[in-house]
């Protein structure tokens, strides 16, 4: 029997979903799980755009264009352009989801054995792509003090070898919520500009930014227009992450023509998914500020119920609907499982995404893990409840000495909206 | 600016894509363009699939399982056990259209530099995917003139090397038409126990075998049962090109495991694509006959045709909906473009896709074309009215000397249609 690759065996399992099969099976038993370990949200795809795809008056599913439906691709710099971004169509790809313009990108941009930066933690999934790739991630450590901030430039400029070819960000920020200003940025570019390097940015979550903060995508980086690479996926703007439609979108002629080669070998992307897409792009903005809305409503039931918990540390996320936590436990991946295969409380438990999956750096985020703020609050509080008794119950607990929350007192950013939140 | 990778730049050009952007620039000045240049049949969707999309009643449009539904996996078991293949749900891995399931493939049993054997021409994007997963394709070159039979499996074993790791098929086989019996497939599959390789098949036309010929997967070769896997989509089966739902079957456990951690890198195949496949499997099996009957039509149309063009060598293809054919022609990438550009008849011209691409031997192919008769038939004609006017025409024609049609009458297999299809 001929064996796998020697790749296809190291593949990182992705952390959000290897506990998925046993999931299945507690499920099967009769337990109630509430779900924050992947982010699949609960908020309802758009009506209008899934009636859209009821309304198709196809009779012929044909292939579209490899780079994707013309009409949808139009459309889309209209939406760009509400960012303050300027773009052609011909700018924009359209991928299978997020997932494929990350990997074309990658293909496209980096030979084998190139590196790349990424602030840690990071979309454990951007180091599976880069696995595919041939290519090294190396991480620059961020802070759970701080709320992950961006390291500075100069931590990235020091990490810079005659192999580094570019710098991933997520912003703003999966696992961490971290939203990047654009001063943080514009930094960053001057380092991209002079070592010659690719950015690319993942924005999937620039409609979520919280507390006021502004939202400031890359592609207004007119200093390394060329260097850009963002990626975009309609997932988790329109709740729709089965579409499957995402983008890449980037100035440079070159890459485009190579991504474009690639898109050709896989033909073309959903069908159905782009039609749903470009109807999305016709609903009113304040569809999309409700949805916000009510992810910030989840995001500060969420610190607020972690705050109290003893030995937890973690902080009020800017963007995005994550949030890492440290626990007082012995092993977070132990822990995950545990709570399947062990706890329950009144019936249920919590599916979280043990932390170390989203580093490169080992032995780091062992004690950590992210939650996807992406259920009703209702049933945010009982998984809080769940989490709360579980800690408490957890045979690898360790022992709490003084409370250990920190990012809140830590992060003078977010203090203004304390009132807000909390006092009421 | 940040050059692009070199695997970016060498990634081969889909044939049957690489002039998409020039029809498009002459379709709108006015020319009418019939395609038979790619796989995009006109056949309709069935309607009760499309119809099952209509109806769908969800509200979030959701991941599905990485592996696509389980609802869906267990009914294809059904599909599969109609052509004698026993399967369990865990044996199919749905994918992103039969692209992504060569792709995954490649990477899941391969390792970088490792070498494939396969029939040429061979369908042109498996050079791509193999690039792309750094894997070398080493051709077996075929024979037009007895319709590119499938190579002895001697000619297969003399050409393994350290580095073989594998043998891709298609059959039905795209370009060729040409359909491998189960004595063919028996005999090489002694070669690949013998060596330990694996045996892709791609076997998305199996609906599409004429003049009585059974159709036989390699999921039945149980000698060799663990080194099969099988690339399977919907797009040509159903006309449903757009879904881009494919598989990955085999009955290999490590293939499997490693094919699922990369599946859950990309987190889900297009959930409505999986509802249109689904529901696909209940349509009556007539259906799909009538269908076959349909392309028979066209097969034995574009043969006709092509048979009475001085100088065209082509044959009766046993299976699929495509034919190579050699022209007396200087070059048929010149020719090809110049349908385009130059061209018309009627105000009409075709495209077609050039050999070359098809082959991985340099020099191969020059002359020679791939045909999808994937339009009705009096397009059809309508297409060899042009074709046949075009070689007359065409500055880079070579003089015929006497009537080249040679498959027709080497290839025994095909005489007794012979009678049925062109004296009446």
């Amino acid at each position: 029997m001929p064996k796998i690759s020697q790749r296809g065996e190291n593949t990182p399992l992705s952390p959000f979903r290897k506990f998925a099969p046993l999931a299945e099976r507690v499920k099967a038993q009769g337990k109630k799980i509430y779900h924050l370990n992947i982010g699949q949200p609960d908020i309802l795809t758009p009506p209008q755009a899934l009636q859209a795809v009821r309304d198709n008056p196809l009779t012929v599913l044909a292939y579209s264009a490899a780079e994707g439906e013309m009409s949808y691709r139009k459309k889309l710099t209209g939406y760009y352009r509400s960012f303050g971004v300027a773009l052609r169509p011909e700018h924009i790809i359209i991928t299978t989801g997020a997932s494929e313009a990350i990997y074309l990108g990658l293909l496209s941009c980096f030979n084998q054995g190139d590196e790349l930066l990424s602030p840690e933690p990071f979309y454990a999934n951007y180091n599976g792509f880069a696995h595919m790739a041939d290519l090294v991630v190396r991480p620059i450590p961020c802070d759970i003090e701080d709320g992950f901030a961006l390291p500075s430039a100069a931590d990235f400029e020091q990490s810079i070898t005659p192999r580094t070819k570019g710098i991933f960000l997520c912003n703003p920020n999966n696992p961490t919520g971290c939203v990047y200003s654009e001063s943080t940025l514009r930094e960053l570019a001057e380092v991209v500009r002079r070592h010659d390097l690719y950015l690319f940015v993942d924005e999937v979550y620039r409609e979520f930014c919280y507390d006021g903060q502004d939202f400031f995508s890359a592609l207004r980086l007119d200093d390394i227009r060329e260097h850009v690479v963002v990626v975009d996926s309609i997932s988790k703007r329109y709740s729709a992450c089965g579409a499957r439609v995402g983008a890449l979108v980037t100035y440079n002629e070159s890459v485009l023509e190579a991504v474009s080669r690639y898109a050709k070998l896989r033909l073309s992307p959903p069908a159905f998914g782009q039609i749903l897409a470009e109807a999305a792009l016709d609903m009113d903005g304040a569809c999309l500020d409700a949805v916000k809305e009510e992810y910030d409503l989840r995001r500060q039931t969420l610190f607020n119920r972690l705050r109290q918990m003893p030995g937890v540390t973690s902080y009020l996320p800017g963007g995005a609907f994550y949030c890492f936590a440290r626990f007082p436990i012995d092993d977070a991946d132990r822990f995950c499982r545990w709570l399947l295969e062990e706890f329950d409380h009144n019936g249920a438990t919590l599916m979280l995404s043990p932390g170390a999956g989203f580093y490169a750096t080992p032995g780091l985020g062992y004690n950590e893990v992210r939650m996807a703020y992406v259920i009703n609050r209702a049933d945010l509080e009982a998984a809080m409840d769940c989490l709360e008794r579980a800690l408490e119950e957890y045979p690898g607990r360790i022992p709490v000495l003084e409370p250990a929350f920190a990012g809140f007192e830590n992060a003078p950013e977010y203090s203004p909206m304390a009132a807000n939140v909390f006092d009421n």
